[in-house]
């Protein structure tokens, strides 16, 4: 039987663009949520331990509820009680938390989504073996399933993000990244798992190859408009009111596609700037409110979220193949929601 | 197509016991080592890099051997040319290869197979990302092979793997470790890939359960006779002639069976002695050859390694439910080798 995390408050009350996919999911997303439970189970104190303090700690599960949703849209059937559409959202859920203990021990993070990191609580070994623990469990029910299409699809992600990430690695601190360099590298590690996550929907529903192509491409491009909003609210996003945890990605020195833009097209002295801080690491007080002025300056927070705009139609676009309904209506607003986060 | 690794005398010329079953599969490993290669092909220029400095630098190769010898003991045919057997038995390897890019970030070691470790080399971050890519591809080369008993196999393998590494860190410089819990790590972070790795080969010949539990019972009683020879090869073995690396584990404090059994019966004298250097790490000139004069006055090498002679025998008692031949013989002698290395 083994020791079972707990999970609080799986979805924040402020995410309103949300609720109506969140609504329409709910029944699967609690049964997703004890599957996630159980599956974080073992006899090794240490595993749901570890596994619990970064599950229960949140986030919105929009990839679950986007494999719940694509499975729904597509008329996917549970035949035979084998909880296709849970089993695949869990694993999806439990790939996305290997990496994120992954990425601690990466980046020697101190804190993941507002908590001590887990690498500092039970050290770097912990954070790998575990993430390796719940990979494994992804894959066990990914086979229980038993659909070796879906099988191939979130086998090929996990190589993929993890391409991905050594791609960001090795062009880390590199200020002469460009726009695609930068694009490829959120392609595998953020956008992949999202394609992948909706992707199976259609798959487990048996459905087209277009179909399933179509959903492909909504997640591949809502991930990459997700991961650019992302890289914008690091700044503080168009705003000018600056939320907490404005300029992690400054003080770790991470290129992205505010800085990609804004160093391209900065004078001499800027270019010295943005070396002296990201290459070099050599933080002074009022840095982060020069990098923001010069970031405003050229407007590459508002271009930033442009790009992420122009993604998101993609994403919009690609559902016009399946039917209108109230599913596909949440997953169009679920767009908008990724998108508007940055004002 | 990205660039390749190369692979360099994968087996070497000392391992005479294997000579029968290395010559039985040869035409398989030939083609096990080109999957290899062209499986750790990357555009990621880091990927390639990183898996050739472990893969390159050798070792026996001994679980994908046992794969393809598990399967011709089976009467495996290649049906379409899928390649089955030389895909599952490309896996196991990488499953281990990534095991131990982990392990390395996990012990902090220095060096692995003779060289640097990859992570002193490119760093931690190589070493997680490139193990996690080469799970990746381990799992789509599985769902290629397009049997769902052997995923479930391989993929319950790897949660059991890390359960096993927890289980290791969570008794690390522990001298109260009993035999059995002691047993319980060495199963899982050892015995247990090799259990999965023979019991595929009758799965994928479709052989009855009798056989899938038999080939299993085998490679998990050899694994766990490999590992207790591993633990006492570090204190020298039985042998008085010390080879290199003898010491490796007592510096690194971990608790191994030698210590296990010889901490149970030591005198106050001798438990202060094994808190100190295991426990404390404060390890002086003359440590360790006080610690194997009380290893071998307690006799705990030799009992280690007759620990591993019963498991051996389990594991040659095993193959009885096959027809006797080449490759059910060939087999047998792997079980000598893996025992007498410690002589």
């Amino acid at each position: 039987m083994g020791i079972a995390a707990t999970i609080e408050n799986p979805t924040k009350p402020d995410d309103a663009g949300l609720n109506d996919l969140v609504a329409l999911v709910a029944d699967g997303m609690t049964r997703v949520n004890a599957t996630i439970l159980s599956r974080t189970g073992s006899d090794v104190a240490m595993i749901p331990e570890v596994a619990n303090h970064l599950i229960a700690s949140g986030g919105k599960r929009l990839r679950p509820i986007l494999t719940l949703a694509c499975a729904q849209l597509c008329g996917y059937v549970d035949e035979g009680g084998r909880d296709g559409d849970v089993k695949l959202a869990a694993s999806v859920e439990f790939m996305h938390t290997a990496t994120l203990l992954h990425d601690d021990v990466v980046d020697e993070s101190d804190m993941r989504r507002g908590r001590v990191a887990a690498r500092i609580k039970w050290g770097n070994e912990a954070s790998v073996l575990v993430g390796d623990f719940l990979l494994g469990q992804a894959f066990r029910m990914m086979v229980e399933v038993g659909s070796l299409k879906a099988l191939d699809i979130l086998s090929a992600a996990a190589t993929v993000i993890a391409e991905g990430e050594v791609m960001q690695l090795a062009a880390a601190k590199n200020l002469e990244t460009s726009e695609e360099a930068y694009l490829a590298v959120i392609r595998g590690k953020t956008a992949e798992l999202f394609a992948a996550a909706c992707e199976v929907g259609p798959v487990i529903a048996q459905r087209s190859q277009a179909e399933q192509e179509a959903a492909r491409s909504y997640g591949m491009n809502l991930g990459i408009a997700f991961q650019l909003i992302d890289d914008a609210l690091d700044y503080g996003g168009t705003s000018t009111d600056l939320g907490k945890n404005v300029g992690d990605d400054f003080r770790e020195g991470k290129i992205t596609l505010p800085i990609v833009l804004a160093y391209r097209r900065g004078s001499e002295e800027e270019r010295a700037f943005w070396r002296r801080t990201l290459q070099r690491g050599e933080i002074r007080d009022d840095d982060l409110a020069a990098a923001l002025a010069t970031l405003r300056r050229h407007g590459t927070l508002e271009e930033t979220v442009a790009r992420a705009r122009h993604y998101g139609e993609k994403a919009k676009a690609a559902l016009s193949i399946f039917s209108e309904g109230p599913v596909r209506s949440a997953l169009l607003d679920a767009v908008e929601f990724c998108v508007a986060r940055a004002h």
